[in-house]
């Protein structure tokens, strides 16, 4: 039987740490969607096709690795997908209070998702998005944050 | 001699955790102040008199609860009701930090007022007002996250 | 209605925290019963006798507050003396993650027993029997994380 | 292709939480391995024999869960047994502290094993093997916070 | 060898905590200089003058105190004033998380710049610029948590 | 003026992190001691003499490095050394509420003496001495988690 999981985040843009991340979860199953969360109403840093077209480039020789994304809760993605595991990277005890929470309220809302996380590498535990959108807008270099086959001026404002 | 507490909160909306926690601090209070702090400049998901309302029909039938609101420091209006213990809810690490520094910020300013901390019930520890909100926002059923008698669509938009 | 509560600890020594925290419960409950918890089977730095005296010299002039020691669990002490609150102290928040791991043991093993927590002075927070029995050990004057009135040197080998 | 995790611990004694996580294990992985870690120079609680009796009882119908024991690292046993994954469980944030430490250790010294964590069931949150270990020296009643199949005086002076 | 640090912060407003953060820097560095960051688009709530007036007035008879204001990423400045190190005051374990990552970004981008971290004195270590802000939108008295020769309200709306 | 700072620790044994923290320290001042606290009462894994014996090993071509060993109080050696500054390294936010516990004792005990909280580089923040006795009991290879001119099998059982 084929196990795929899904890896939701907003991407906003895709990290060093990310792409480790689905390495990872790539182990564990044999397919990876990494399902691009977007709000219609708070438009983001990057567009969302800027984002998918990043990660498709990361992935692009990676038959197992799927991008996808969606509107609205993750577990009703889950549910429609019918994919019944979430992957979750972990860097810091604070991130853990914050996804426990999340991994809580979806259980409890649909008991048949499991939420699987992995531990991010040490020296990439202090790179997020967040992170690299305040390094952007500051004008200053994020290139070594993002995969090396990113080039992130490539994706803005597209 | 009659012991009163205040619990004051947004309550935007009010949760089962927070019915839970009321009847915790019956026991200890004579009467609890449920007390709905707002900002008129701030608008928040549910209006000041639905959350009111909402938490009026909770505890209807309970002579030991009031329900009132306020605006401006939660300090100045315990010191205008002449109430100096408040009542607060601890659900995890990153909680207890901040709330730690609310408490001692008002002990700083009035030294009169104590924070009485209730550990919420470890089944509803990861519920919270904003993870409600963001079930509504993406359309989500949140029923089982609010009091059985409240009907959170009879509150939306009033 | 006389409402009591249980300050339990081992109070090996006793410190100038505890001490402020006694007094805040006397705010909010009738009665504080100080409840030296002890193990036959391992002696402590102070002898029970030693720490309770001390505690007793503390309060000699406060009929609200009661010393006394138990052997065992504490909530098989509490359901003895048929007292349903505890009252226990909060510093840090490795604190809170002990405290709300043994406030839940007890609500699942007793649900009548209902823990209150009160917040440590930030001047106090960094006050434990530890610092003190690790400061005595190396011969270091200690006297200043104490209530004034107890004189360290009186109770040691006692 | 047979997808076997690790579940190692010491067990001293088997819980609850250890039991739900074993199932939680089971929907990711084909095979779990419990492994019960001891040192011959520390005796524990419970003896080895009466961990992994108990154990075996709780799983004693499910042929997808093997029992086993070990000494020295937890590397090193995964090395021999040439399985690449861990289960561990997190319930708090000093539990995720802990835990990566010693997944970091396990990764810089082996690089080919990978820790997928799991969490908690708020529920069985505050249930840990120190806390029965706790109540059972006190003389209390443990038996809530085991499999309901597991009577803890079967396995005593085992 | 004269040696340097930058204390870079919002200052939106100084606290009595950092000016007493100042102070023990002083005993560790030479010179001290305060860098009020700026963002030309965020206007906050004190004006950048304002900030840098308070702040000139606090230490107006230390000659070893320098103020000065920069837009952009904190590095870029540190670099182009050829300063290698920076403080930061650490108050609770969640600042110690939030600065960990940005000392490590820093790092990461420029492995010359040192971050040396103090720790706030316990009695101030409740107050933040934050709870000041939230003091002043409510109205409420905040001259206890500012250096005693700033008068706040000289600042406002200049 | 000379500015010298004491790095105090047990050491059983020195690590890579360790010795990445004293050359970071030696940016900040121009001596740093090497204090090894022993307690004539417990051993450690290392004898005193072999630990001080690794560390010489580490920086003997550096002289502004000094190893130097002391019994009792940390605060009690400082104000013989007359040595007013401390170095500690923070690895996690557990790390954080210890080393901030510790400081604030020594504060109150000493005022003169400041404490300088340096982070440790993310690819050592899991490794510590803990870590490194634990694989040696169960005689694994510690190599790489120590200086690489330090082999540790010289310096067992000397």
């Amino acid at each position: 039987m084929e196990r795929v999981a899904i890896f939701p985040g907003s991407f906003d843009p895709f990290t060093i740490g990310h792409e480790a991340l689905v390495h990872r979860g790539l182990l564990l199953f044999d397919k990876v969607i990494i399902a691009v969360g977007y709000n219609a109403a708070k438009s983001g840093s990057f567009s969302l096709n800027a984002r998918m077209a990043m990660i498709k480039k990361v992935f692009a020789d990676n038959p197992n690795v799927e991008v996808d994304s969606y509107e609205g809760l993750t577990i009703d993605y889950c549910r429609k997908k019918r994919i019944p595991f979430l992957i979750r990277g972990l860097r810091t005890a604070a991130d853990f209070e914050f996804e426990r929470t999340v991994a809580q309220v979806n259980r409890a809302m649909n008991n048949d998702i499991e939420t699987v996380f992995l531990l991010t590498d040490p020296e990439y535990s202090f790179i997020n998005s967040t992170v690299i959108r305040d390094i952007l807008i500051h004008k200053g270099d994020a290139s070594s944050f993002v995969p090396s086959i990113v080039n992130l001026s490539d994706y803005i404002n597209k």
